[in-house]
């Protein structure tokens, strides 16, 4: 298994030479449309079995069948859905993550990896306005960070209320209508109930926020202020300073999601339209979409990091090894997960193609 | 950003001759150990600023810092931990991933990866005997694989004790104290209390588990019985039937923890072992671990697929589009995520060197 016999050479030249190839398309065709299921299954059920296949067999099935009827990311003509965006530094920057399954769970097994992935998250703090202090992961996507970020929310508001123990009441979430899905699905599994506020024109405002508490007939069971930068159908930014100032007189949990429109963050003609963003308590960006990473990667971050850390950090005999010192960054402590594959965001970054 | 320049052509070189090189290393050294925090620092913190740096630079800090600072799973002296040990096959076949950044959302983007997926999600079914309409998808990890499917065994308790609305009950889980630590983090986000069942030789019984809940004050709120096959820090497999047995007696969902473990499901030698997991309400396996993948990839399967869609499925009109047709395979449905990259089972399983 561990050994380069001359079947594994066929197999890397074979690979590395498709690679190369898929990497020259210029331009990279969009692909995916309308494969016909018969011919998918015809090219690939007989591939698993009890006997091995010659690899060119398996990568003929895989340039000639289902390379093709995925739609490329890659492609100039992609332009539906959220956009994804890979650069060519990305691909193969995330091509080195994959030969050498570059793993980015603690600091004990991958210190580079997490370094590397903390300076990317720095970057984007910055430019967020969080503090020095702030920090956390990547996970695959602003589903996984919104219900970690919001986890955490809960379980503070949790703490506050009951500090030994469970409370007795349950907590709901201030969000506007135009929250994304993921939200209302965290908040069914938190057991929160949600103050929808809805204003005109689908931007939450502070003082649309600042109304719907005062109106609401149980404001103390409020924990979470969701805002969203921006929305996912018409990439509306809320009032995050607005926002940020109602949460804070209520001393609620100031949530950012920024999967689809943080990247802003990162263009001066429109960085003013963030102000507010560095009052976070949690803030997520996925460099999947603006940012030019390939799938699957979504930034997440926390003001206060030791916070989420106490919520998510898995507690086990077989984990102690990574917890010995607690000045070591382990990146699974900081969402739902334990196992990862590291991003390449620091190396795609640096050289920014 | 889409153009090959020369300066493409030059990253492309450069990464497939490192790549090449990184795959004929024979053996991998282990890399990884007590890396120097101070040098990590000099050489990565230049290279995230206003100015682009030059492909080489990048590769040269990635290749002469960032991997030796990672440990190598595919290295031959890789012992501690949980194994992880992919073949150069399912290396080589990721990169193909990351070469073409093929995600692994919906039908509607990703059909070939997403039916190349299923044959091996349907692959793991049939050696656990799940019936013909079991179904599932990959995540990252144990961790995601447990949260996905106890979400849906806690909202098909709700359902159950309240079909319209909120139950006033919460939920418990049976577990053995063996149970991993990311079940113990999943029922504290559920707010599910657990009935801890200990034995002498730390391996879940039948008996055990029907004497616990015989002997319980409240069998009602019991909603779900986890097992696990085989436990993490002594590969104890529970007695599946036997618990599977008591499950059906109580009504109770039967999730099986194979994250470690269920890859024994393929060898023979060992497979009477597993004996009862053909019952399993839902069932998780890491291929990363002994099936001999790269970071990260965990098989979850849910005896009936429906109702993990009626649970984990998100609902917005941006999403419309990709649940138009009901029998089209949306891998996004079936966990907490949506956006996904793709796993690269399939190919790798086919050629399995």
């Amino acid at each position: 298994m561990h050994s380069v016999d001359p079947t594994t050479e066929q197999m890397i030249r074979a690979v590395l030479a498709y690679a190369e190839n898929r990497l020259r398309l210029d331009p990279v065709p969009l692909d995916g449309c309308n494969p016909d299921p018969a011919a998918l299954d015809a090219a690939l059920t007989g591939l698993l079995g009890d006997e091995p296949h010659n690899p060119d067999q398996v990568l003929g099935a895989y340039t000639s069948v289902v390379a093709p009827a995925v739609i490329s990311a890659d492609s100039p003509r992609f332009l539906g859905f959220i956009p994804a965006a890979p650069t060519k530094a990305s691909l193969l920057f995330d091509m080195l993550i994959s030969c050498a399954s570059i793993q980015g769970i603690s600091w004990l097994e991958a210190a580079g990896a997490i370094r590397a992935e903390n300076l990317v998250l720095r970057l984007i703090a910055d430019r967020a306005g969080l503090p020095a202090a702030a920090g956390g992961c990547f996970v695959s996507g602003g589903s996984a960070a919104n219900l970690s970020a919001l986890v955490v929310a809960w379980e503070v508001a949790k703490r506050k209320a009951a500090p030994a123990g469970r409370p007795a009441r349950r907590f709901r979430a201030v969000v506007s209508a135009d929250a994304h899905s993921s939200i209302v699905n965290t908040l069914r599994i938190l057991e929160m109930d949600a103050l929808t506020v809805t204003t005109a024109d689908h931007r939450l405002t502070g003082a649309a926020l600042r109304a719907a508490i005062e109106a609401d007939g149980d404001p103390a069971s409020l924990a979470v202020v969701v805002a969203t930068a921006g929305t996912t159908n018409a990439g509306i930014i809320d009032d995050l300073a607005g926002a940020a100032e109602v949460a804070r007189e209520h001393g609620l949990w100031f949530h950012v999601d920024g999967a689809y429109g943080g990247a802003g963050l990162f263009a001066p003609s429109v960085r003013l339209a963030y102000d507010g963003i560095e009052h976070a308590d949690s803030f997520i960006l996925d460099p999947h979409k603006w940012l030019f990473a390939p799938f699957d990667c979504a930034a997440l971050l926390y003001r206060d990091p030791a916070l989420a850390r106490s919520v998510h950090k898995q507690n086990a005999s077989y984990l102690d090894v990574i917890h010995d010192d607690p000045a070591e960054w382990n990146p699974t402590d900081y969402a739902y997960h334990l196992t990862r594959r590291a991003r390449d965001e620091m190396v795609s970054r640096g050289s920014r193609l």
